[in-house]
């Protein structure tokens, strides 16, 4: 049985998006993208979450990372972020569903520490 | 534990898209989404992937729709396209993986088919 196409040079399919590791500047994984959360009107992807899957000890913790922020690095076999852990542990993030999506101000704040222009607004 | 947000007024997450039920014009369910496919710079929806699960005994088909044409009616509680089953039957699909998602003459074709301007080309 042939198996699907899930990527192209140009696309890739949501389920092998979810999953995927995540590569800090230093070629640690920091974690892994839980999914990416799209816009229903304009189709467009505004964060990928990052987790750390509980496997660090760190639990519950989510981080939005605008999209422009990864970089699929086909030797490391997953994306990569230019951040460290460190500065991964001061980024916003969330537990459980603490967190207002729509919250514009969260948002900014999110592009801010990353130094995105991505998510609108 | 509090369940995580996979969904708000504006925001909805990949996984949360995935496995979802599609009906039809008469609410007829038609499948559902397998996944979506993303534009790796863009982070733009370009198309969904229906299929049938192989439970109507249709087996390994995969139509594309145009994000566009999926509309969430809380009330089904799933997505709504304007599309009957058998006018579905003759749109663009593809078995396996052989589906050239780069060939913009199929890009074309899908569109045209469901009378959308979605796909970017």
């Amino acid at each position: 049985m042939a198996s699907e196409t899930r990527e192209t040079n140009g696309l890739i399919g949501s389920d092998k998006v979810e999953g995927t590791a995540v590569y800090g500047t230093d070629n640690d994984k920091i974690g892994s993208i839980e999914r990416i959360m799209i816009g229903k009107r304009d189709g467009r992807v505004s964060y990928a979450v990052l987790s750390f899957g509980g496997f660090l000890g760190i639990g519950d913790e989510h981080y939005p990372l605008p999209w422009d922020q990864l970089t699929y690095d086909t030797d490391l076999g997953g994306y990569r972020v230019n951040l460290t852990k460190e500065r991964l542990e001061g980024a916003p993030r969330y537990s459980g569903s603490d967190w207002d999506w729509e919250d514009r101000n969260r948002a900014r704040e999110v592009n801010a520490y990353y130094g995105s222009s991505w998510i609108g607004y």
